[in-house]
């Protein structure tokens, strides 16, 4: 399919296949680089980095410069909505994130999503920021967390093992859950409002914990939500393409991606590429899925799986990323073979076996 | 299938479709329990509980006591195995455990599989023990790590988040860490070969962690090695199934079930029933999938679901258990709760959607 789109990641998302394939990574932007840790020195934490726009539009940048990605993915971190939300958040370095537990209906009540646009405005101006200076081959990728993966964090109050928690309410009561998952649903629909109408040209929606919920409450607290924020999005903003990451979700994949309307699904490194090839391809544009330690460990075994994915689902509308994020230990010149690797031609040879 | 067979579990194993279907528990055996908590306190330490054969008898019976189940599974833990093979290995309370690290392949060369059936003597003790003591409806299960789940904490030396040592040493050397792979594969044949000689009727291999890789990995060292062991303890006991677990597998449920050649697959919490009624249940015995925290919650959540999986599952072979283990923070009542739901009648009715 010819959309007429000038830039790469747009016409996969349309639909085309696309040889070389357009690519960025998860965490592209992070501590592998060392220009990142310089500007994140300047920061006196985690949250000051990501609502400062100078800072989150320079480290939104820094791989672009290096490795010229065609998305150029907002420095941000899915927990700036619960924050903006009025819940407490700090980043402990080496322990992940810790938020004011969220227990009940009536903590919920106390959130105020009206603070959205005023609170987040930092980040809509590092989206005005980096489109400004985007040369016109790189498109600007905004997200936001899934509700459910949100809902996790807030209701845990940081990561967890088990989900004990957040599970337990959602079973017990859940009318009272939906309410939480309702309101984050909004305010994600305001949050992206305001990303694209700050120059942000495609969404992510990540639900990193979706893997974690038997199917019934997959349908309930991913796939509803997730449609419901993509519908109302399509109504204000026809053009802008959506993928989804719904990461662990295995055979629900299918049904994600058709039930919900997003143009594109991200799928982790244990989705084998035929599948994804055979079943996914056909109802929208596929994104991944590179295990990050293969890029960790470069050399043959880099080459041999980017070579690999690039055969399987090059035929169809692809995008290449990671099944997951970038780790810290990454060495930057692994990142620039990934680069050229992808630029050389490959012959998509999916298998359908 | 008519099979003769007196034991639910083993019939539900030889192909039959049972009503109520056979049960038990990951980690059935555990906190939840106040009598567990007792016997725990008469060890020092988590290993010497392992190996004590009067304390681990004890605690593998005392669920059956209370509830009944059709599997006693054996008190034990998959990292008896690397610590039989000299690997220094310690459980820090509310921690996990923490091994010596395995980095390369001469470290490899010090372990020693001859150590098996000496130093994993007390675990064939605990089967004899508890094989005397079983009534004739309950079936004794006994179970290993896979190769490559052990394999993770052996060059880990714990749990991981991204698995970065362990796959970086699998892609950048992968001959060497197959000599891994192929000495815990030849350990676990011995060692459950000296459990199904003390008394072990079943075996399950636990394989956590098989949902990190991509397939390619996934074939090479979790369905290889599951299939020569399977292949091994075929030829010596071809009455004793296997069980495996390959949690988090996701689309490679199907080919692990046809390649490795097990009786039944354990399906964790994310695999939805109609899946596992229309693509596992025609190759083999489905066991699973209840989420622990249904089981924690109790109630009418419980009820529903239990009866969800009974109506999908039930007209095949099946195995009524968790999707993982038992949360220790389970109410003892409500696994009473679930021995009643588990012995009502329900109508098989698979939805063939």
């Amino acid at each position: 399919m010819q959309t007429g789109q000038a830039k790469p990641l747009l016409r996969a998302l349309a639909g085309e296949a696309l040889s070389p394939p357009p690519w960025w990574l998860m965490r592209q932007a992070g501590r592998y680089l060392p220009e990142y840790r310089e500007v994140r020195a300047r920061a006196r934490d985690f949250v000051e980095l990501c609502l400062t726009p100078e800072l989150a539009a320079e480290l939104t940048l820094q791989p672009i410069r290096r490795y010229g990605m065609h998305g150029a993915i907002l420095f941000s971190d899915i927990l700036m909505l619960p924050y903006a939300l009025g819940q407490k958040l700090a980043f402990h370095e080496g322990e992940g994130p810790v938020l004011e537990r969220i227990e009940d209906p009536a903590a919920v009540g106390k959130l105020d999503a009206r603070r959205i646009a005023s609170a987040l405005d930092p980040v809509f101006e590092t989206a005005r920021r980096v489109r400004g200076g985007l040369d016109p081959r790189t498109t600007l990728i905004g997200f936001a967390g899934a509700p459910w993966t949100v809902a996790t964090y807030m209701v845990e109050g940081g990561g967890s093992r088990d989900f004990r928690r957040v599970k337990s309410w959602a079973y017990r009561d859940p009318q009272g859950f939906d309410a939480l998952i309702d309101l984050l649903a909004d305010a994600t629909i305001e949050y992206l409002t305001g990303q694209i109408g700050a120059g942000v040209e495609v969404v992510q929606l990540f639900d990193s914990w979706a893997g974690t919920l038997p199917e019934p409450a997959f349908v309930r607290w991913v796939i509803e939500p997730t449609r419901r924020i993509v519908a109302a999005l399509k109504v204000r903003f026809a053009g802008c393409p959506i993928i989804g990451f719904p990461r662990g979700a295995g055979m629900l994949h299918e049904r994600y991606l058709r039930d919900t309307g997003v143009d594109g699904i991200g799928i982790d490194t244990a989705v084998p590429p035929g599948y994804a090839h055979r079943t996914l391809q056909p109802l929208g544009t596929v994104q991944g899925n590179l295990d990050p330690v293969l890029l960790l460990v470069g050399g043959a075994a880099l080459e041999e799986a980017v070579r690999g994915l690039r055969q399987m689902l090059g035929a169809g509308p692809y995008i290449f990323n990671l099944g997951h994020g970038v780790l810290p230990e990454t060495p930057a010149e692994n990142v620039q073979a990934l680069a050229r690797l992808l630029s050389e031609p490959v012959l998509a040879q999916p298998m359908d076996a």
